[in-house]
């Protein structure tokens, strides 16, 4: 980055009106190379991030980031604004969006982000900033992403809650053989751990193994084909009812709800359902949230 | 227990009706002590674990186990059945039940016990078995207990989810300075660590400390005055619309739900209020599952 500085100081005067090529860069020995898909955001964002731009307009060929992935929701609503945070939480959860690489560089500088549509230029698009503080938008979400094919390693023992550093213990398992963790849903008598099945694929029983060594449990199993579907929203925190409405509408829907992560200070609520009603609970959520025509 | 068993083979002969009396026990040198606070149902746990019983009756002075504390629900329905996996999640969970230490002796070997009334004779009590599989009762829980008094600990951190390792790490503080984690409830941009507040009282500050050398967070923050409530019920489990109904009646009241715990494959539902929010919050699930004046 301060290389890439240097070079834009010396290359460009002040006060001029630039236009830059995007979607290549330079090797450390020099040598030109193109980036990756969504290349081009990611030259933007830097380019924004040295001038330091008041606001990074990417004009793309979509009117902005939409609420819930299209190829699920029919036609479903674009997001005005979203906060990096957000932002974040639905690319991590499966969404769509920008380039993870075309973000940091500007919000490391507090530069907010506005996704415009070069075929549709009068569109709103999507504005990305730090903090929607005090901004009541009409959305009580935000967005909605997820992903399927989680397996989740149940272990339980009769005093687990009682019992100092049995989690850590099976953490350290997967940990061994880098396995991400996603949750850990806790119950009095049992915990689970719930991680991606590609990830597991080839070492999950050797993990099984591992844990039963170390935790000494009455049982151990093991429930593939989760996924873990997320609903974003900052208008979601400390706001009662939201996640009443949220299970209401999967139950009226016969949506077995398999497991529950939201922490303490959240804007998200994650829900682990079966594979097969992976499509059934985006749909559900966001009939019930955004309304309007599946 | 095995010097138990060899002193009442002693003792007593085939086929005798035996009155034996509780509430004290030999110490390892011989000297007779009393036990503790309900040290009788102690001894006649083990008596009935001894002889083999197909039954451990327990007359005391109540009908059975409630499905609410009296104190905060005006007259609760008792519990007719009970599986001992759903009783010690009631009474890690505050419920007023039986000595852990008469649960054991007769749910090793498999032995029902049930709690009957001294003064009301013709009530049918509550019976604590291993398995209820196949009996449908009427009620769709068990029972509702909670305990005041946590301290949320949440570590935030941008790309905690990509992170390897960063909850095993913050377990390790908490385990270093012997406090039991209760839940981990967890986002995607941060996790938290739930505690006993009487477990961290001196050593919050130091723990968050060492939390920030070892997990390099964005942020951490500390509240307390949490309360924990557990929604315990066999029938719960994998039927759609329960979470929906407690979510939902929890939002009418205004009840605002900090976080939830929920094992993917558990008999509970733990929701996280403020300690404000105990008896509105547990009143609420009994009118809603149980329903009768409150």
């Amino acid at each position: 980055m301060e290389k890439s500085v240097r070079a834009f100081k010396a290359a460009a005067g002040p006060d001029e009106q630039l236009v830059i090529p995007g979607f290549y860069g330079a090797m450390p020995g020099g040598e030109i190379r193109v980036l990756s898909r969504g290349g081009s955001d990611i030259t933007g964002s830097i380019v924004a991030a040295i001038v330091g731009a008041d606001l990074y307009e990417n004009w793309t060929d979509v009117s902005g980031i939409l609420m819930a992935d299209p190829r699920i929701i029919e036609n479903p609503r674009r997001i005005d604004r979203i906060t990096y945070s957000e932002l974040h939480e639905l690319a991590y959860m499966g969404a769509n969006v920008l380039h993870e690489g075309a973000i940091y560089p500007v919000r490391e500088r507090g530069i907010p982000i506005h996704i415009r549509n070069t075929n549709d230029p009068d569109s709103p698009g999507t504005l990305i900033v730090e903090s929607c503080e005090g901004e009541a938008d009409g959305a009580p979400i935000t967005g909605i992403a997820g992903r399927k094919d989680f397996t989740v390693v149940t272990i339980y023992k009769n005093q687990r809650a009682d019992e100092l550093g049995i989690i850590r213990r099976a953490l350290e398992v997967f940990e061994k053989y880098s396995v991400k963790v996603e949750h850990i849903p806790s119950g009095i008598e049992s915990f689970s751990v719930v991680v991606a099945t590609e990830q597991v694929q080839n070492c999950i029983y050797d993990i099984a193994a591992e844990i039963k060594a170390v935790c000494d449990p009455s049982d151990i199993r093991i429930i593939n084909g989760i996924s873990l579907i997320a609903t974003v929203g900052r208008n979601m925190v400390y706001k009662p009812g939201m996640s009443g409405r949220l299970f209401a509408a999967l139950g009226s829907e016969g949506v077995n709800i398999r497991m529950i992560a939201q922490g303490s200070d959240e804007i998200n609520i994650i829900v682990g359902v079966e594979n097969k009603d992976f499509e059934t609970t985006i749909r559900s959520i966001y009939k019930t949230f955004i309304g309007g025509k599946e």
